[in-house]
């Protein structure tokens, strides 16, 4: 999201956003620094590399615009977002990532073990968090959600590169290694203002979906200065992403790639500058920005403050680093 | 424990006790199968692969012998059984490790991706169970533990090779690795039976550490066609543990010696026999023993067959391979 879509989100969720979002980032740092002096160097590392709290927003703004006062909600957001750090720290394991938001990862900094615990940790310091919400139902959410982030994780090693890859699956691994996070976010959300857990499922759903195929195109596109990593990284661990498939189906010779050839940034940047001169990248974009419309479109009736802030979030999440 | 006393804890117990054992087989079966073709191939084999049911069969009888019909006991024993499994599959990826109970591990069958989704899995699957019971403190006394699983995985790393460690460090390291697991077993039980957690906790606890040193006399004396895992895996991977501790206050050249150095399995049989030749093992097991007889000597006024079947199962974890 730019500097202007957050300020007009703030604008619309009053200083209560503002408030909710410093308190996130200071019970994160609680966390971090509550077990032991090893693991909170790199539990500590990882909050503090930050990064664009999208879900806790989420959870916030899907509870009301300004968010109700609910002591439920600051953790629920925290919980969401101890999940993500989670599965990057995992991710960054099962990839072998030294990079992350331009920092070192924990597996890089600590090592494969310390990042496993670390993860673990993480994880079990969100159900936690939730616990002491009161609310078995929120626990129920976040874990279905992460059950499904690790289906995901299994499904992108299964199809690692298989360069025959279809639309559909591609979105199902998008659906739950992403998506389903976005999704829990703002149901938990729902339920601490006491409405119904699926109001916003659907939205939070397809946003989610979204976030991840702009992903997938900046992966292509760079640079790594704004994406923290190098460019083509999916392409160098056999990712299958969707510029690639759409790739394939206009250019006969990168169809007829391997993908275990590509060993180096330098084959990873000359693929990816392949893949940029067919269409593929606006034709991907042009993908998520359909389901943003139609996360938009599945938006119940809301008080209006509440929605526009939504479809604020919605734009946002197709408009990084354009 | 001895096929005896098993069946004295079943006759304790009564049918309803080996009921819900087969139930809790029953379920772990139904959960590895629910999650798609792979994760069940990888989850399925971890489960299939047994173990003593230890965790579970404490849940049951904290509760109660017989245990009190409760729909949320069999998720309880579930859930424990479950951070079990995927804190196991997850410490064969960290000491990469390819054999546990004579079976190939996760990790040696399906690779270190496989082996870190599959325990992520198996993670959000145990809180999801507990969610299922209802019990918020439930979710609560599980992720504490698991939380503390997670900092023992890492003090286990940080303490590697670190032949000088105390017996306290050790100690508090068998604490957070195994004994809060056994501890959280015997609180899902308490609070399932309706009473307070805390009443079983110090016994789960004492059982749980003495487990631990046993286990860690069986990595020196093996037999490996007992543990199911190469003798003096520990020495191979730096795991200090009791009996080298003692070992080297007894024998210099012990304490001399750089665990780097062991290499081979040949290299560890070698410093088997050697910490056998001191007395350390019998003092680890003795130090097992007082703790069972400390945690017999904690359980409060309960029933009488409640009592006896905890008191056996008590004995059982240090019974094991005599």
């Amino acid at each position: 999201m730019s500097a202007a879509a957050v300020q007009t989100v703030v604008d619309l969720g009053g200083e209560e956003i503002l408030g909710l979002l410093a308190q996130t980032e200071r019970r994160m740092s609680e966390l971090a620094a509550g077990h032991g002096e090893l693991l909170a160097r790199y539990a500590g590392q990882t909050i503090a590399a930050g990064g664009k709290r999208l879900r806790p927003l989420l959870v916030f703004l899907a509870a009301g615009a300004p968010p109700p006062s609910s002591p439920g909600l600051l953790r629920a957001a925290v919980a969401v977002e101890l999940v993500h750090g989670a599965t990057l720290i995992h991710d960054d394991v099962l990839d072998g990532s030294s990079l992350r938001r331009g920092r070192p990862t924990v597996f890089a900094a600590g090592g494969r073990s310390m990042a496993i615990a670390t993860g673990d940790l993480l994880f079990s310091r969100a159900f936690a968090e939730l616990a002491a919400t009161g609310s078995v139902e929120a626990v129920r959410v976040l874990a279905r959600a992460s059950r499904e982030l690790a289906a995901g994780e299994v499904m992108q090693r299964a199809d690692a590169f298989a360069t025959n890859l279809g639309v559909e699956r591609y979105l199902e691994r998008c659906r739950l290694k992403t998506a389903v996070l976005f999704r829990a976010a703002c149901e938990l959300g729902a339920l601490q203002a006491g409405g119904p857990a699926d109001a916003l499922a659907g939205f939070g759903e397809q946003i989610g979906l979204a976030f991840q195929i702009l992903d997938d195109v900046l992966d292509v596109t760079g640079p790594s200065e704004r994406t923290g990593k190098p460019r083509g990284a999916d392409l160098l661990d056999g990712t299958v992403t969707l510029p690639l498939i759409v790739a394939s189906r206009r250019d006969p010779e990168i169809a007829a790639l391997d993908l275990r050839d590509i060993q180096t940034p330098a084959d990873a940047a000359r693929l990816s500058d392949r893949i940029a001169a067919t269409d593929a990248l606006d034709d991907a974009r042009n993908h998520a920005l359909g389901l943003v419309r139609g996360a938009k479109d599945s938006l119940p009736r809301l008080p209006r403050r509440q929605r526009t802030a939504l479809e604020l979030v919605a734009d946002g999440v197709v408009e990084r680093y354009t």
